[in-house]
């Protein structure tokens, strides 16, 4: 395979793959590092992206009667004591307060004082300190539903960090709802994995499996969790969003009990659910390429740039009035019923360097308009879908009027790119040597490109699942929603197995 | 004066004012105090006005050109220790991080352990921290102006609290800018308290007064603070925004230098500016009645609420169609450039519950209709800016035809009684006994309903600043920015002064 002599983004994505990812994030000047221990910066660029993501998430949430709210940053230590699980789950890597004043100590350096009686965990998910709230409005089963959604940050002292994949502040959203049936919570548990399987497919352009999380992999408390997941290019999975079940643990835990209407007292079911800028990263390794971030339009803080060309001042006016006369024609349009966003990009940069800024931005459109294009009444068009050479001119009217189809066909392509790549790396194995085999890695092979997506037969006990993550560092992504009815046999032990589970390397 | 026989909300204002605002929200459900120290949650009642006032004051911001980031919560204690007055005014009650994990002691309970080299601090502000990326970011001219805003949370550890006016964490926004001159930074400045003054004044339909608060008074490590001041009910004043032009001090604090035009390195020039929660706050403050919340419509969750009428189940039928039909009309609507926003309030509830339950909300119409307004073709409209008795029938067509204008008219008014109520209460003062009589209390007076605002001589000195405010509790609220020339003595030392300024007491 003949490789291009050269690329936006060094290394290439074969060559050396997470290099890569940094690399990308730098390009398009998303987000960097902080001098706070595993904490990072959201650059402008990259928190648009966040800010378009919870804007349509957002809407949809409330399209399924959720309404947002906003709880303590703070959980008291005893909260965290009350569920077992959870305690074991979260209560490990957090930034605890412990004190609540400085003072100047004379030298004009601070020292710590004040020390709290009961310290402060900054949270790392809300379910205990939104309980102590939801115990006191839930009373009565007339009180239920309550479909509560929370904006917010979150810390999590992690020891590897990568941006927007794992740092130790996220921004996220928590949802966290009270029912007074079980199956009704099970419903909006399967609802809201729904509402994130077709955000990320319809906006994200990311195929995603729906799925159950075995025992193991379970958040700290939930009777059962499913998964979305994706894959990347280097054909890992990656956990893009999570929905749970509770049971009634947590509603034993932060006593949430109603009277039901046969005047009963009686724990309520409760359900949490979760996504977070980490989406952000399973975007940029889902679409971008060796040139840099690829945006898919319904989410990308502007669908079109148009870059003005010209030599002399006389041009320059000539050229932003023509640019006007076109930006007053898609003014009116609607692109998915939102106005459509665009940047007049005219930096004192050569045009070659703007062409490369937009395509490492991953800008869907780049319009690029000179003298000569007045000339002949048309636009150049640059799309980000394909190479970056492959330009076409269009005449105005052609391309004001095919505008919103051709947003549409990079959304679709960018989606059917990550689809094909995802059947392309997906397999079925029966055989353990085989399976074995398709996880190891080859000499010759880069470390971080290499394996797939495989469905195997697995028995449903734990030793099996732990034996393949040691060996392989392979886990159960999830049991996927639509795995059908079949026998077979444990790809590690050989027992009997009525389903296939999907196994992969992740993030 | 004949006084109402019943209210919605006990205490009044008159009898109890704090009380007052306590119950209000309670009985708006807007927000509670939570199990941690001055923390509160906020509901979704409130967080819904939060949210318009969110989405409005970011529009302004990017329409003046400003872009969203997110930087880390936690601040290293050695950044503090950077800017010595910043250290004095924000040092002081804060959160402070010193540990990185809890381990589990055995019996289930957690132990604090990971001792962190350097503590963090949980961010008030964020001038510190950003400055810190600042430095970074900005190299060149070409570089500035840098214009960035962030939403965040913040913690401050005050002792006493009071539900959005005052809380240990709250929600806010925080502007910071870069500018490569003294010049442009002061402009930016300015502009940034007229939009804070435009919002308070189009959409919470809030009189302010705009004017510089006195060096005592200034955000610590600042030039120069701004502050928009507002008059509330009890004729406190509350300061509702502010914006600093920060001059160089943060600049060499962080070492935010550029490359000028000439070649030359130089300290830039910074300003930064915020509004926060306690908006939601001066909103109740400003408008609400004995009966509840008013919310000006621009920022009301609901514009309208229908409320149907029926005894039996073949006219609940009836009257929920001809809502529908009803809805119809209205949904191609735009009031100032967005959706109507309603609500059709089918609960099990009287008539007379739902009615008070809105009114106590604050909605600003409520639309009731039953059987007998179907024969008529008509509607029963409630408006929360008059009294809850005095509703008006209208033809639908009529209703339909003159919603928005009946929005903006209540938008509107609400804004001028607030205004009225302001001019009535300011007075012009040149006599100190006038003056210490006007600010101390009657035998006869409740506690908290006194006073007023007072545009007094000043001399310009600390000292006489101090006194007063140790005497009277009374602080200069700001130095108006269209207050004239004019040589008068001050108020206190009787030496010569050239401007009247702004007194009050305040929260």
């Amino acid at each position: 395979m003949a490789k291009e002599p050269k690329t936006a983004i060094i290394p290439t994505r074969e060559d050396d793959y997470p290099e890569w990812y940094q690399q990308v994030i730098k390009a398009a000047d998303m987000a960097e590092n902080s001098d706070v221990r595993g904490c990072m910066v959201i650059k402008p660029w990259g928190y648009a992206i966040w800010e378009n993501i919870q804007k349509n998430l957002d809407q949809m949430f409330k399209e399924t009667g959720h309404k947002n709210a906003y709880f303590p940053i703070f959980i008291p230590k005893s909260f965290f004591e009350k569920e077992a699980e959870h305690v074991e789950g979260f209560a490990k890597e957090c930034a605890v307060v412990t004190h609540s004043r400085l003072e100047d100590d004379g030298t004009g350096k601070l020292k710590v004082a004040g020390k709290l009686t009961e310290p402060y965990i900054v949270r790392p998910t809300s379910e205990t300190i939104i309980g102590a709230s939801f115990s006191k409005w839930v009373q009565s089963y007339r009180d239920l539903p309550l479909l509560i959604n929370q904006w917010a940050n979150v810390v999590r002292w992690e020891l590897r960090t990568r941006l927007f994949l794992r740092t130790a502040e996220f921004l996220w959203q928590e949802g966290h709802t009270v029912h007074s049936t079980k199956e009704e919570a099970q419903i909006e548990t399967k609802q809201m994995l729904g509402v994130y399987a077709q955000f990320a497919r319809e906006y994200l352009a990311i195929p995603v499996v729906e799925g159950e999380k075995t025992e193991g992999e379970r958040f700290p408390g939930a009777v059962n969790t499913f998964t979305i997941e994706a894959m990347m290019q280097d054909k890992k999975a990656l956990q893009a969003g999570t929905s749970h079940f509770l049971g009634q643990n947590f509603a034993k835990a932060s006593e949430i009990k109603f009277q039901s209407k046969n005047g009963e007292i009686e724990y309520a079911w409760t359900t949490s659910w979760g996504v977070s800028t980490r989406l952000i990263g399973a975007l940029i390794m889902a679409h971008s390429d060796d040139n840099g971030l690829i945006i898919p339009p319904r989410i990308s803080p502007e669908h079109l740039i148009f870059i003005p060309i010209y030599k002399n001042e006389e041009d320059k006016v000539k050229v932003l009035a023509y640019i006007d006369g076109i930006v007053n024609e898609i003014k009116p349009l609607r692109y998915h019923d939102e106005k459509i966003r665009y940047n007049i990009d005219d930096r004192d940069m050569t045009n070659s360097e703007k062409g490369w800024y937009w395509i490492k931005k991953g800008a869907p459109l780049r319009i690029e308009i000179g003298p000569r294009d007045i000339e002949n009444n048309s636009v150049f068009v640059g799309r980000r879908d394909k190479e970056p050479k492959e330009k076409q001119s269009y005449s105005v009217k052609d391309f004001t009027g095919q505008l919103i189809q051709m947003l549409d066909e990079i959304q679709n392509n960018i989606y059917q790119r990550a689809m094909s790549f995802r059947e392309k790396n997906t397999f079925m194995i029966d055989d353990k040597d085989q399976f074995y085999k398709f996880f190891t890695l080859k000499d010759t092979e880069k470390p971080e490109i290499h394996g797939g997506f495989v469905n195997a037969h697995w028995c449903g006990c734990n030793e099996c699942e732990e034996a393949i993550k040691g060996d392989l560092k392979v886990t159960i992504r999830c049991i996927p929603l639509d795995a059908k009815e079949e026998s077979g046999k444990c790809i590690y032990c050989g027992k009997d197995s009525k389903k296939r589970v999907l196994f992969a390397k992740s993030y």
